[in-house]
């Protein structure tokens, strides 16, 4: 590709580096920010160096946070006898987006991954353990992505927690809400007959 | 939408702004940005502002530029004697990519679209037609958008060269190369076959 100047290509090359931004992409928002007020451009580039200077990960839950801890640990009203467990903070982000979790939450930062040489010292598993001694929890909700990695860190942890003697659930799998049966995949539509429910629980 | 932090909520707002991205790819880019090491966030944040701060548009020619003269103006081997007249810097970089034109440019920073309140003034126009006193250019190619607005501004700029008795030609239209008949929009297809070429000059 040939750019119209070094800075433009310079800019290209850093946008482009983004996840799902292509060099076309990348150049397109190259130019809309050439044509922009200067402030559009000064307004995100100094949001974007706040989010690593700005930020930091809850000391409780992993969670993403302004602050040392962070909005949902420090909530008085969320249940905290009951610890949902997931992946990353834009987990987190889905299911307090439904609006029907009250609980807290615990981010691993990852998933148990030994094709990608992750093990459970490279994530927040172990520190996860030590918050049941005190017996204050009840309940480990495993919302973790139903694949391979998911369902091997569910099986690690599940391992220790049931040392304690909690109860551990895991989120629902089955046909997602609005799905047409015709285009699901065999595995889920085979799983969700076999592992009906009752018409009730619905 | 509920973000983990309001720095996070910040950067998702601004990067969103962007030309093709929603909330979703944001809040993506956001995350990955915050995983990555700080220098891509400064380096990117780095770029955005040298995009406003150190490029220019060419004094010739309008396209963008890190000098007050483009490299295209600048280059002596281009052939000055023609000139090719688009609408945006992008559309110099398309033609300059295909490497089988060797003239020079002329960016006009747009299209006369009265629907949009854009007049011939409120464009590089009026300045185009002072290059053709010197009788220095021989050739005009219009390689303007094939829309309303492209044609409109085409007659008009057509117009007034013709009082200079210049040659104007503009981009051939047709059928793209690759591209299937019956998928084609009737008016291509209709014209191109109005406007059909001798075999040879395929």
């Amino acid at each position: 590709m040939l750019y119209p100047s070094k800075t433009v290509e310079n800019a290209v090359l850093q946008i482009s580096k983004l996840p799902g931004i292509g060099k076309k992409s990348a150049f397109r928002i190259a130019m809309h920010l050439l044509k922009a007020n200067a402030d559009i451009s000064h307004q995100l580039a100094q949001s974007l160096v706040d989010l690593k200077l700005k930020t930091q990960y809850c000391v409780h839950c992993h969670n993403i946070s302004d602050d040392a801890e962070c909005h949902i640990c420090t909530n008085p009203k969320r249940n905290s006898t009951i610890m949902c467990v997931v992946q990353d903070s834009k987990d987190v982000m889905a299911i307090e987006n439904t609006g029907l979790y009250h609980g807290k939450y615990y981010v691993l930062g990852g998933l148990i991954s030994p094709v990608n040489g992750v093990g459970p010292a490279d994530l927040h598993i172990d520190k996860f353990f030590t918050k049941f001694p005190s017996g204050t929890i009840n309940e480990v909700i495993l919302a973790l992505s139903p694949t391979v990695d998911g369902d091997m860190t569910a099986f690690y942890i599940s391992k220790k927690v049931n040392e304690y003697g909690i109860k551990i659930t895991t989120i629902a799998r089955g046909i997602p809400v609005g799905s047409e049966l015709d285009y699901m995949d065999e595995i889920t539509l085979g799983r969700s007959i076999e592992k009906r429910i009752n018409y009730e629980n619905i």
